[in-house]
């Protein structure tokens, strides 16, 4: 496993809920003050303060206070580990399926 | 939020257990048969096989039993639909970092 393993982990467990997913897809548009999210999600201020805990704690958004105004934001290359495991994925699959190309392809030019 | 939502959702409550995880990046590799992925990862064959199913149930994974002897595969494509969501998010942020860009950019020929 590579060492940034920890990291994929934490991101893949904060976006496997599906409110902290739409959370992150509001915030790829735009930053959001916590109010704005409140009433765009219809669970209440400590349950979606607690789901902005943990996509903090995965390094998926940072917040920002001013006065009484918490502004969150989705952190630049936040996802990029998660993009780079699937290429890695993706990678050997296709190395597979490519390995599984040329036997074929072998297999058929014995064949004529 | 797009259709593929609940999609989506099962591939990364899949993948957001480190097991799953390892399982997945040892399939990538190559096809494996039950016994021997319960020879590299430590723990019951009934964990094993609930790591299998939850896998399979999320298409992540194939498996096909011939006699007694269980193979399972990385499904072609099953993480596309995650590489799809990971490029809509990325999209976003993008094109807000270069609106924030065009901004910047006007704010200083302004000043100039």
């Amino acid at each position: 496993m590579p060492n940034y393993s920890a990291e994929v982990d934490a991101v893949l467990r904060a976006l496997a809920d599906p409110t902290r997913r739409a959370v992150v897809e509001r915030l790829a548009k735009s930053p959001a003050v916590v109010s704005d999210l409140l009433a765009s999600f219809s669970m209440t201020l400590p349950s979606l303060l607690q789901h902005l805990r943990i996509l903090e704690d995965a390094r998926v958004i940072t917040s920002n206070k001013q006065g009484r105004v918490r502004t969150v934001s989705l952190r630049p290359g936040a996802l990029d580990v998660l993009h780079l495991w699937l290429g890695e994925q993706r990678t050997s699959a296709e190395r597979q399926a490519d390995r599984l190309g040329i036997h074929l392809a072998r297999a058929t030019s014995k064949e004529n």
